[in-house]
């Protein structure tokens, strides 16, 4: 499954003239990749190719886990001193011969300390936005993508048939949205919500992205909920 | 206090040479301006000047929660139109002189996507790290910020207390992180938990930053949490 998105990346990546993409820990590396990684900060960079080499460049001390990851994974380490990090960024540069290349990013995902380190070690490379590239690959979900979109479907509606009883004039948004949360745990969301869900009654439920604030519910009020369950 | 903030920061700006530092949603934000945006796909800047002036570039519709700021705060919206933001960020260069201004970032939480925004508005602008000094202000914690660190140190321990007697042989350990979750909301924790809790056991304990997996509890398991609530 995994080299089969490689491959197709590295098909997008070349019709599209990216040499490569470079990626930080988020949803498209944990894609490409399998490995769940938080933004820390050290810096952890993959660098996926046009030709479908997969290089990650990351600590010493995680290497363990990245070991783990059933793709064929080129690791670059680092130690503990910050001048170490950037040959390490050098290396994975040259294996793929990205000196000069035109490498993408998520403009979006990616951080101004790894896009510094990236123009560091290669100064002659192009950085260009490839969330087109990108979105058009993980657009097209898999079966196991649909079926984990089920699963986390079924979690989200089961928390709200839990929580709707427990709705009670004179509590807080807060209150209801833990209450939620809870719910979404108990229901068997994973613990990283995909957001905090939104509960925002009467005047608030007007304000887009609102966060739940400590006004009761009150008669009459409109109950705006917006909440999500994680699920793989 | 805000304003306080805003005046220490802009002393520590002019002794570090900065002209201004550009900020995008996140905890520094939040500290300046008592303002909860999340990172979305649509460009949030806060733009906080050496003398003291503070812009918010920001959607048409969040206006009204930068309403609500206590901060004496100019704000520069754009609406739903692409090239409407371009010209909003350049409004706030304009405004704070700021065209081939020295500027700082955080590099850990700037995006790649705002920091080319900055530069397309300010071209002649320099970028630099200025976290030691967003650092420098921050890390001197004042009465209310103890007070709130108090209270979620509070939370956490009353969560764990009410969950280290749940701790069953057989229990997975990302049934125990979810039980975990639960006490630390109903402990009172609000509902953004500062990080994932970890729960390792066994030879996961070793592992830097695990996730919780679903491996079951063993008799004779090392047990590794590491956890936190949420206070302001």
């Amino acid at each position: 499954m995994l080299d089969d998105r490689i491959t197709r990346l590295g098909q997008a990546l070349q019709a599209e003239g990216f040499d490569a993409v470079a990626l930080i820990p988020g949803p498209t590396l944990t894609y490409l990749t399998a490995l769940r990684f938080h933004l820390m900060e050290r810096p952890m960079i993959g660098l996926f190719s046009a030709k479908g080499a997969a290089h990650l460049v990351l600590p010493d001390f995680e290497r363990s886990k990245a070991d783990e990851c059933p793709l064929m994974l080129h690791l670059h380490t680092y130690g503990e001193q910050d001048q170490e990090r950037l040959p390490a960024l050098r290396a994975a540069i040259k294996a793929l011969s990205l000196e000069r290349g035109r490498i993408g990013v998520e403009p979006l995902g990616m951080r101004f300390y790894e896009s510094q380190l990236l123009r560091e070690a290669a100064p002659e490379g192009q950085f260009r936005d490839a969330s087109a590239v990108l979105s058009s690959l993980r657009v097209r979900k898999e079966e196991v993508e649909i079926a984990a979109m089920r699963r986390a479907v079924r979690i989200a509606e089961k928390a709200l048939l839990e929580t709707l009883p427990l709705v009670k004039i004179g509590m807080t948004e807060r209150e209801l949205a833990s209450e939620l949360m809870v719910q979404l745990l108990r229901a068997g969301s994973q613990g990283e919500l995909p957001f905090e869900p939104i509960v925002a009654a009467g005047p608030n439920s007007a304000l887009p992205h609102a966060v739940p604030s400590e006004r009761p519910l009150q008669a009459g009020d409109l109950l705006l909920i917006d909440w999500g369950a994680r699920w793989e």
